[in-house]
């Protein structure tokens, strides 16, 4: 579709949030497709699991995005599909890859939404395609596991912060489930939270740099658990470090689900998001660098700056591996 | 895309405008493509004409619209697209044609929206099909100098009026034009006008019969006038003809460019839309009379019973033709 | 317009910020057309102030909105602007007055914004009409002085709060403000400001009091400063003073321009919202009461109350008034 004033900032680059978004309704639609293709129970694809993506080129308003999806495996309960994202610009013809993501997807029964349904089997060109989709599953099986154990911080109000400190630049919205938000089941789609999660992630980071800013990367996001219609979803970031020219943003978010609920509120997604200054050339800006003030914060800080060292040489050792084929 | 509870009415049927939105965002992507395929002045296609468009079988809130576009035509200045809508419910995997749609587009320079720019030709796979074509944009074009002179009409209200009359069930809408109802070109898209049609269509269409209605087809539409953004809108529809079981509603569209322009009040817009009343279980149900008071009222009900009965003798003259076939 | 689904709450009742935004585009328009209806500079109306308004029966999903606005006061600088709200439920035909709303609008200028324009006089049908005018037009003019010193208060955070104290279900959201936020001049409509302070209005409530709420009124607000394209806004609410059914909510608005702008976060807007419960018939349910800790808060209550038994005494020689009529 066609990408609108309301799609972009005012530098006229579309929010990495509203790129997710189409991203993820690609995904459950290729997903609940197949999981149906087969009779049995009807289902709906619930979003379990997004790996970590990369927004390789910006895109902009008037420009056209063309979203592609396949599956690329299954496992008995679970559904990896490949979203490739273009941007087009029909002017002049040009296109640039946008995104490449890779989304995992369960099959919740439409009668009885806490159950998990069986997934049909894919055929695969080739074994190793097999071999390879396994792998991935083991390694982000394991990776669910992890995070499930982090999601007790909680993001605490500072009064009259300094600049350039965490308490600066840190943000949080409301914003009350409606029935445009949900999936047939009544629950939020996945795409729907990370365009909230990105909108307060880039707030964080316009504070911090005060320039235009964009979304470089999304770190790998677990959805754990579903949020209902008619719940208040909080919305909260912090920035956790800053090299030279990015920042990382820390977002949580937490369900409320305030309306005829025996439940108290709870921690539904947690993620990292990386931003970049950009000049008004569309040139990366250096970034202040971030205070930490803590020892929690100077603790994130670290970790924060191993993600990035990590990402770092990942990229590298494929440059490397690219160049020498 | 998923169809979201947003585009459909309470009874689920997504709205005939909703529908009409999507086909001319395909068509004008598809057709500013072409036009700029060639390298010159760069332009944007713009709605020039749609041609008469039934709704085939209706579209419910879940179920994914499939809408591919194709170039079938190119005159000197004007482009033929022929749009095709699937309706793809993805729990059962049953697809249902929707629409098929052929809209006229024309493209205008985008340094000076004045400027008609030539179209790049298109390669026909047999002879006949651009004689077809040649045929078909002839017609149309000798349609759109008829309408234009139809248009001085307006909508006066009617105090304390009737059931069933005329002045019961017209009515009107004001919309301010903001930016993303807009092209590149700072012009409205023809599809956020012919959504705005038809949701004061179903609006005078569900005043008469107080049922559940859906939209049953609209005859061609003209856009002889753009409209810019900051203009305030003004879409007004009544009743012109019943039969049975089907309304006809004349919609009118006026721009008022009551900001930085000189100019008055215009009229942007007519059209023809026919809706059917719906039982619950999804039969058409036998509509009212309409009561005709005014000389007026009158000669607008036997022109539209004219329309009626020649799109029946052409509706039965295609089915007599594929039963012979 | 007809409701749908996302301009409502769970229950099925239409926003009273949904509402209050139509409103004001309804106002936001006339005053325009009428400001530019002499030749001379092109002007937009920018919303000055709103009358307190009352909320006097729901609406619902599906119905049509009918919204009419008339001009009946202008003063050398501002035009007041009247509002009246219908529901009408298009299947039975039954019609209720929603709202009766009183508008302030000032002309600026279309090239230079910080310019207010001359309003052209309106011809009243009777001397008295011009008087009463004038009247409502001194008393809201010292009451938009007074509210002017009010503004310095702040909303904040409390760690760990009991229930039902006013730390328990004070909120904020933080909203960047897009193109389709904003007028032609590039600032916030001051509808979509109410649409964002009834939504937080609503969250303090129900978060109060776990049931389904709904607006019964919004005090008379003022809008001294504008906010800009590209603003960050905080919107927060806290609970001011409860009585047997009703809660008072204080809104406040910030705006911080952190792009490209060297200016402060600054108050833009305050209102207080009445908020009442409602029982899934429809009846009103007694609200759990308020319970202030600090000094502050005894105040703001005390303060609430005076408002509440003041409106109520308004209301009660109203009534008395129409029944001696």
């Amino acid at each position: 579709r066609i990408m609108r004033p309301d799609d972009a900032n005012i530098a006229g680059n579309v929010h990495g949030g509203t790129i997710l978004k189409m991203i993820e309704e690609a995904g459950a639609i290729i997903s609940t497709r197949h999981c149906n293709s087969q009779d049995g129970e009807p289902c709906v694809a619930a979003l379990a699991r997004v790996e970590r993506t990369d927004f390789l080129s910006p895109m902009c308003i008037g420009e056209v995005a063309n979203v592609s999806a396949e599956i690329t495996y299954t496992s008995r309960h679970s559904v990896e599909v490949q979203v490739n994202v273009m941007s087009e610009n029909i002017l002049t013809g040009a296109k640039k890859v946008t995104n490449k993501a890779t989304l995992w997807y369960v099959p919740l029964s439409l009668k009885n939404v806490n159950k998990v349904l069986e997934v049909p089997p894919i055929q695969y060109a080739r074994k190793e395609q097999e071999d390879e989709g396994k792998k991935r599953y083991e390694e982000q099986k394991l990776d669910r596991l992890e995070t499930k154990q982090r999601n007790g911080d909680v993001i605490l109000p500072v009064i009259n912060p300094e600049p350039h400190t965490v308490g600066y630049s840190q943000s949080s919205l409301i914003h009350l489930v409606g029935p445009s938000d949900c999936t047939l089941l009544g629950f939020v789609h996945g795409g729907v939270t990370m365009k909230l999660m990105d909108e307060v992630a880039g707030i964080v980071a316009a504070r911090h740099c005060k320039t235009n800013i964009v979304t470089a990367s999304v770190d790998a996001i677990n959805f754990h658990e579903k949020i209902k219609k008619g719940c208040v979803i909080t919305v909260s970031g912090r920035m956790t470090f800053t090299s030279n020219k990015s920042m990382e943003i820390e977002v949580f978010v937490d369900a409320d689900p305030f309306v005829d609920e025996p439940r108290e509120r709870y921690r539904a997604v947690s993620a990292f998001f990386t931003y970049v200054s950009l000049s008004k050339e569309g040139k990366p800006l250096p970034v202040p660098q971030l205070l930490t003030e803590t020892e929690d914060e100077k603790r994130r800080f670290e970790e924060g700056k191993g993600r990035y060292l990590q990402t770092k040489a990942k990229r590298q050792a494929q440059m490397q591996q690219s160049a020498q084929q």
